[in-house]
C-alpha cells in the first residue's frame, strides 16, 4: 500500500497558485530566495520525511519512552534525526542571517513543517519545539543569553521547550505558584512544579532549555506578576555540564502521539535551580503571547498533518479494496468493486480532503500574514497584524476540531481494518485528539475570537477578514461555474453579522455571562466560514487549471464544502440566535 | 474520585415511569415478574459491576490478551467471572424456563446490560456473545445441538461467537467462501478463513462455540446460499474434547476494548474441521437476520455503556477541579473556582447526558418492542415488530456515532489529564470508536434505513414511528413548560417528511444511486429526531417529579438537546433536498 502523507501538487499550488508566496521576496528580508530556493526546501523536507521519519512513525507509537533512573529515553533514531534537523537549518530557517538563520518566510516554513507533521508527529513535535524556544530568546533575552543558547538550539544538540503548566494552573496561567528568588550574582533560584511538558526530558539531546514562566517573589497577582525566564536542565561549570536541579520526576502516558514525551519537571529540590530572567520583570506572558500566534498556527498544522496523513491512508485502501457491488448492479456474477466506488465512501475521503486542504489553505494564509506582518509597513503591516490575531483562533481550532472527525473517516473507510494496529489509521485517530487540548483549549480560543478579536481595535480585524472574503466572492462572481457558490458564501457570511451583532447586544447589556456561553459555537460557525471562503478561493484559481482531474477534483471537494459542510452553520446560527440561555442557567447539583 | 459509571435513580426512572415496564407482567409469558424482582437484578448486576468489572477495566486495556503458542491469553480474572454469569443465570436470562432461562423481559435485560457495558465493556462482550451464539442455536437448532450445547454456553463454560466476516467478505457478506463439504455422519466439513471474531479463543472458557456461516458445495451464489453451522472448537471424542481442527493463527491489536480479543481463525487444515447445520440448508443469513434486531441494539446499548461511563468521570473530575474564575468576576484574590461553574464545561456535561440518555431511553424504548413483538399479539404483535424492525438501525448507529463525540467531550472536561492514562476517559474514547464499524458500519444501516426500512409494507412502520412522536408531542402540549418544544419537534417531523418524500421522488425517478447516496445523513437526521422525540417523552413524565434537581436537571438537558442538538438537522435537511450528486459524480481518478 502507498506510504503517501501529503500531496507535494496541492501544496505547490496552494503556495504558488493561491497564495502567490513568491511576491514575498519582493520584500528586502527575502530578497534572497525564489520559487527554486523553496522548491528545493519543499523537496528537501518531503526527503528527510520519507528517509528518517514516516518509516519510524509507528514504531514510536509502539515502543514510547520511559522514564528510568530519573531520565527519559526515546526511540534511538531521534538524536540522529535532531543532528540531521540541526545540520539542515530547520530548527532556525525563519531566523535572520544574523542570529545563523535562513531568512525563510514563515509561509514556506509552514509548508515544510507540514511535511514533517505529516510524515510523523510525534519527531515533528521535537525540533518545532527548539524553534519556539529559541523564538523566544532571540526576541528578548540579553545578547549573553542569546550567544549561549541559540547556535546549541538550532544545531540540535541541545533541546528547547515552553514551561507553563503547572499541576493546578493549565487553562488558568494567571494562576501559576512556580516561584523565582533573585540571588546577587544575577540569576534566580526557582522552585516548583511543571506538567505536561513537551521534551521535558529525553537522551535525543545533551541538554534540555526550558522556557518557564515563574513569579518573581513579591509580584503583583495574576498574570501582571509573570515573568519569563531560562531555566536549563544542566548549566555550564567550567566548561562543563552540571546539573541544574531540574527532576524529572514522572513522564504521563498518553492516548496518542506517544513518541514525543511529555514530563513532570520538578524544580529546585535541592534548592540550587537556576534561571535567568529574559527580558523584564512581570512581562513573561506577554512576551509568550507574542511567540503564541505562531506556536498556535504551528498546531493547527500539526493537526492538519496528521489528517493528511489519515486521508492518504484511507484513500489507498479505498482503492484496493474491494468490497460489496455498485448499489444499482448487484450481478452475483461479476467480481467486488473497490470501495472507492461507493458513494458513501467517497462522501468520507470528500471530507477528509476537505478538511484537509481548507485546513491547510487557511494555515499557509494565516502564515503569509505572518510574514506580512513581518516584512511590511504602515497600513499593510497595521492590517496583516490584524488578520493574523483574528484567524489564529481559528486556524488553531478549526483543524483541530474537525482533524478529530476527519481521522475518524479515515478509520471508517477502512472498517474493521481501520480499528486494528495491522493499518496507520487508528494511530492517526488517537493522535489528532490532542490538538483541543494543547497550546490553548478549543472553549480558551472560541473566549479568545468573541471576548478580544471580534472588538479589538473597534471591530476593525473583523471588517478586514470580511472584506478578503467579499474580495474572493466577487471574484468568484466572475466564474459561471462559481457564481451559485459565491452566493451561498454571502449568505453565510450575512448570516455571521446578524450573530454577530445579536450576541454583542448581549454583552452591551451586560449580560458577560449568556453573551459568552457559546463562543465555542461562535468559533465552530466562524471556522466553517473561514475554510469555505478558502475553498472558494483555491476555486477560483483552480477554475483554469490545465490538470484536469486536479482541477476536477478540486472543484468537487469545493462542492462538497459548501453542499455538506456549510450548511451546518444553519444549526449554530439558529442556536446562538436563540437566547436560551440553558448552560448558564444549568446548575452543578442538577447534574445527575 | 468517584467511581460511578452510571445512575440507577435515571435506569428506574426510565424503566418504571417513562415505560412502565412492570405492565408487561400482565402477559403470561412475564406473568411471574415483578418491580421487586426486576430491582433486584438491577442491585445484582451492579454489585457484579462493581466487584468484579470496574476494578480490572483499565488492567484489561493495558495487559491485552495475547496470542501464545496457538492460545489466546486473556486476564486470569476473566474465567472467575465467567463462572459468576454463569452461576448467576446472565447468559440465559431472556430464555424461556423450558431453555433453563429466566424469561425475563428483554427490556430489563438490555438494562442490566448497560450496567455490565458501562462498568467494564471489554468484560461484558464474552457473555453477551454467548447469550448471541445461544439465541440461534435455541431458535433454530435440533434438540441434539440445543441439549448439548445451551448447558455448556449458559453455565459459562463454553464462550459462544458469531462467525460472520471473511478477509474479502465483511460488509459484503455475499461473499463469504468458507466451505462446507457434506459427509455421510452427518456433519459437515469446513474449510476457510475468519476474521475478527470477538472472543474467537481465549483460556476463560473450555472451548469455544461458534456459529459459523459457510456455504455448502453447489449452493447458489450470493445470500441465498448462505448456511449456518455450529463450529466448535474442540469436540467431543468418549467424553472427552479433542480438536476440532480450528486453529487459531492471529489475534488483533486493536485501539480499544483491548481486554476482548478478537482472533483470526483458520478452519479444516488437517481436513477434520466439523460443523453441524443449523436449521435448514442456505437460510444461514436469515437466521442470523432474526437476531440481528437484538444485537445491533445490544452494539448500541455498549456504546451508551461506555459514554455513560465518560460522562460520569467527567462530571466527577469537573465537580472536583479548580481552574480559572467565573467570567463575570475573574478578581484574582477570589480562588478558583471548580470548573462545573463555567458554561462551556457545563455545554460539554449536558451533551454527554443528553446523548446517554436519550440513547439510553431509545434503546430501552426499542427493547420494549421487541418484548412487544416476543408477547403480544395481532395487531399489537405486528406494530410491535415493524417498530423494532424500523428503529433498529437507529438505535444502533446514533449511540455509536454520538458515543465517539460524548466520551471526546469527556476527554475535553478534563484538559490534559483527558488525553493521558492516569483518568480512564481516554481508554473511553477509544473504545467508543469501534461501534460505527462493527455490526454492520453507519454506512450499512443508512441502506437499511432509507433503502428498506422506510418503505417496508407500504411505509406503515414509518408511519408508525411518526405516530408515536405524535401522541408524544400531544402529551406535551399540555404541559405549559414543554409547548414550545413540542411545537418545535412537529416542525422536525414535518422537516423529515418533506426529505423523505424528496428522496422517494429520486427512487421513483429510477435515480437510485442518487436516491441512496446520502442513506447516512438521512440515518443521521432520523437520529436526531428520534432522540428528541424519547427527550420529549422523558419531558412528559419528569414535569411532575418529586425530586426538584432531578426533574431541574431533565428538563435542563432536555432544553440542551433542543437548543444545541436538534438544529443540526437544518444542514442535514438542506443538503438533503439539494439535489446535488456530488459523491456520485466523484470519481477515483479525481482524489489527489
Amino acid at each position: 500500500m502507498s506510504n503517501q502523507y501529503i500531496s507535494l501538487k496541492n501544496l505547490k499550488f496552494l503556495l504558488y497558485d493561491v497564495l502567490d508566496v513568491e511576491k514575498l521576496t519582493s520584500h528586502p528580508y527575502y530578497q534572497d530566495h525564489n520559487r527554486e530556493a523553496f522548491d528545493m526546501m519543499l523537496d528537501s523536507a518531503l526527503q528527510i520525511g520519507d528517509t528518517y521519519m514516516r518509516p519510524i512513525n509507528e514504531e514510536m507509537d509502539r515502543k514510547e519512552p520511559q522514564l528510568e533512573n530519573g531520565k527519559i529515553k526515546v526511540h534511538a533514531n531521534m538524536k540522529p534525526l535532531m543532528k540531521t534537523f540541526g545540520e539542515g537549518g530547520w530548527i532556525s530557517t525563519t531566523f535572520p542571517y544574523e542570529a545563523n538563520g535562513m531568512q525563510l518566510p514563515i509561509t514556506v516554513n509552514s509548508a515544510t513543517g507540514f511535511i514533517f507533521n505529516a510524515a510523523n508527529y510525534s519527531a515533528s513535535v521535537f525540533p518545532f519545539l527548539g524553534s519556539g524556544a529559541a523564538g523566544l530568546i532571540h526576541a528578548f533575552a540579553s545578547d549573553e543569553l542569546k550567544d549561549f543558547y541559540l547556535p546549541k538550539i538550532f544545531s540540535g544538540e541541545w533541546q528547547g521547550t515552553m514551561a507553563l503548566t503547572e499541576p493546578d494552573a493549565g487553562s488558568s496561567l494567571s494562576d501559576i505558584t512556580t516561584q523565582a528568588t533573585p540571588t546577587a550574582e544575577g540569576h534566580y533560584l526557582i522552585e516548583g512544579q511543571k506538567i505536561y511538558i513537551s521534551c521535558g526530558d529525553h537522551d535525543a539531546c545533551d541538554n534540555i532549555v526550558h522556557l518557564m514562566l515563574a513569579k518573581i517573589k513579591g509580584a503583583p497577582a495574576g498574570v501582571k506578576g509573570i515573568s519569563l525566564f531560562v531555566v536549563p536542565q544542566k548549566r555550564l561549570k567550567d566548561g562543563d555540564l552540571e546539573s541544574n536541579d531540574v527532576e524529572t520526576t514522572g513522564i504521563f502516558h498518553k492516548m496518542g502521539y506517544k513518541g514525543a514525551p511529555i514530563a513532570h519537571l520538578s524544580m529546585g529540590n535541592q534548592g540550587d535551580c537556576r534561571g535567568w530572567l529574559v527580558g523584564e520583570p512581570h512581562r513573561g506572558l506577554s512576551y509568550m503571547f507574542q511567540m503564541m500566534n505562531e506556536a498556535r498556527i504551528g498546531v493547527g498544522m500539526n493537526a492538519t498533518g496528521i489528517a493528511s496523513a489519515g486521508y492518504y491512508a484511507s484513500l489507498a485502501y479505498a482503492n484496493e479494496r474491494p468490497q460489496g457491488r455498485k448499489i444499482d448492479n448487484k450481478d452475483m456474477s461479476l467480481g467486488q468493486v473497490p470501495i472507492i466506488q461507493h458513494a458513501d465512501v467517497k462522501r468520507m475521503l470528500l471530507f477528509q480532503r476537505a478538511v484537509v486542504e481548507g485546513s491547510l489553505a487557511l494555515l499557509l494564509q494565516t502564515s503569509y500574514y505572518a510574514d506580512l506582518e513581518k516584512v511590511s509597513e504602515g497600513e499593510e503591516k497595521e492590517n496583516a497584524h490584524l488578520l493574523l490575531d483574528f484567524l489564529t483562533p481559528i486556524a488553531k481550532t478549526y483543524p483541530s476540531e474537525m482533524g478529530i472527525l476527519a481521522t475518524s473517516a479515515g478509520v471508517q473507510c477502512l472498517g474493521g481494518a481501520g480499528y486494528c494496529q495491522d493499518f496507520p489509521s487508528e494511530q492517526f485517530f488517537r493522535e489528532s485528539r490532542i490538538h483541543p487540548i494543547h497550546e490553548g483549549t478549543t472553549g480558551i480560543h472560541g473566549l479568545d475570537l468573541l471576548g478580544r478579536k471580534v472588538m479589538m481595535k473597534n471591530g476593525k480585524a473583523s471588517q478586514l477578514f470580511l472584506a478578503e472574503i467579499e474580495k474572493t466572492i466577487a471574484e468568484a462572481k466572475n466564474h459561471a461555474e462559481l457564481e451559485g457558490l459565491a452566493q451561498k458564501l454571502s449568505e453565510a457570511v450575512q448570516k455571521l453579522q446578524k450573530v454577530t451583532f445579536h450576541l454583542l447586544g448581549l454583552a452591551q447589556k451586560q449580560q458577560v455571562e449568556n453573551f459568552m456561553s457559546d463562543a465555542t459555537l461562535y468559533l465552530e460557525m466562524t471556522g466553517i466560514i473561514a475554510i469555505a471562503w478558502q475553498w472558494l478561493k483555491q476555486g477560483n484559481v483552480v477554475i483554469n487549471h490545465s490538470d484536469e482531474n486536479f482541477r476536477q477534483g478540486k472543484l468537487m471537494t469545493l462542492r462538497y464544502f459548501f453542499a455538506y459542510e456549510l450548511p451546518k452553520i444553519e444549526g449554530l446560527a439558529q442556536k446562538l440566535l436563540a437566547d436560551d440561555f440553558v448552560t448558564v442557567e444549568m446548575q452543578a447539583e442538577m447534574f445527575e
